[in-house]
């Protein structure tokens, strides 16, 4: 048995989640012992079940449980439409904000040479195949609008170039609620350079 | 096997820590399942031993897997002293910054009558009974400076001063660094009521 006591290794192990410093591993720690041991077994199993079984989707790399994830094996999701995004959690943003039907391809990453992400860490080849299926008709880019993302949208925009694949991008610019005045410069330069035309 | 995806089931799960809600949930899931399945399987084991094994001291009633905890059961801490913490973080928070080498009670709570907690949630039975021992020759009172602690602050003196046994409560007043300017009302009020001659 280990010397530690198990209170301490308790705090020690909360520390693995993001965001709980020493402090916050404590209070979670006396939190679940005092009052919530029924909900701290059940996290416990649905823990270790989740680290056990959870793998990648094989067609879009999300993760799930399954072979194939509820959005690639539903019959009522459009397989023209393909959405390229970074993360797991993209999705599930897109999913909740819009009424988007079609499916996606998580990157899980973006391009990013000094971390040794290349296109092969991204999926790239599988996605290029799937292209190569002729099945879809428009990819749409949701990477996030930074250097990395920008750089693997282009990426992403040059294959489905090449396979002659009509590409869009969701649309970057002042948000919704947003004051010109308080907006930083490159988000305002960006909106104004891609300004589109009202006239019919 | 439970309809809802795993995914989401542990988001759920995770919810039951407290300062979680549902953006950090999901931030901690795809954390763990993208980067740290390892530590996340090791949180999960001592979670749950936690859950099982961990009871309350025979003595000071803090948290511990053994009968007595390390504190209780050290032959080089002074039985004489005894200090009458709320919580088992009060009692890490005395051991990090104090030299104290008495022992502790842990009331794990407060006097709160309208919460249904009185003297027996808080064991002040076996509080009154260990007094009666006579190995304890100073009650230190370290509950917190709230109304509740207030009422069982002075619960306590009450209990001590019929068994005859000295009691002492740690000081409140000005933090250090702290700026009479700046402190609250209350807290300035009691600091001065509070005053202790510096005459010989």
């Amino acid at each position: 048995m280990n010397e530690e006591p198990l209170l301490e290794q308790l705090i020690e192990a909360l520390r693995c989640l993001p965001g709980v410093g020493p402090k916050s591993a404590q209070r979670m720690a006396f939190h679940v012992l005092e009052r919530d041991r029924d909900s701290a077994r059940h996290l416990s199993t649905v823990l270790s079940k989740a680290c056990d079984v959870i793998g990648h989707c094989a067609d879009c790399r999300n993760f799930t449980e399954l072979e194939r994830c509820r959005i690639c094996a539903s019959a009522s999701r459009d397989s023209s439409q393909l959405c390229v995004v970074e993360s797991p959690s993209d999705v599930i943003a897109i999913e909740r904000a819009t009424g988007y039907r079609g499916k996606y391809f998580v990157l899980l990453g973006r391009l990013s040479p000094i971390d040794g992400i290349g296109p092969a860490e991204l999926g790239l080849d599988q996605l290029k195949a799937r292209l190569a299926e002729g099945e879809v008709s428009e990819l749409i880019i949701a990477t996030n609008p930074t250097v990395e993302g920008e750089a693997t949208a282009y990426y992403l925009q040059e294959m489905a170039s090449q396979q002659e694949i009509p590409v869009t991008r969701i649309a970057h610019g002042v948000p919704l609620g947003g004051e010109l005045e308080y907006i930083d410069q490159s988000t305002l330069a960006m909106a104004f350079s891609s300004r589109q035309s009202l006239s019919r």
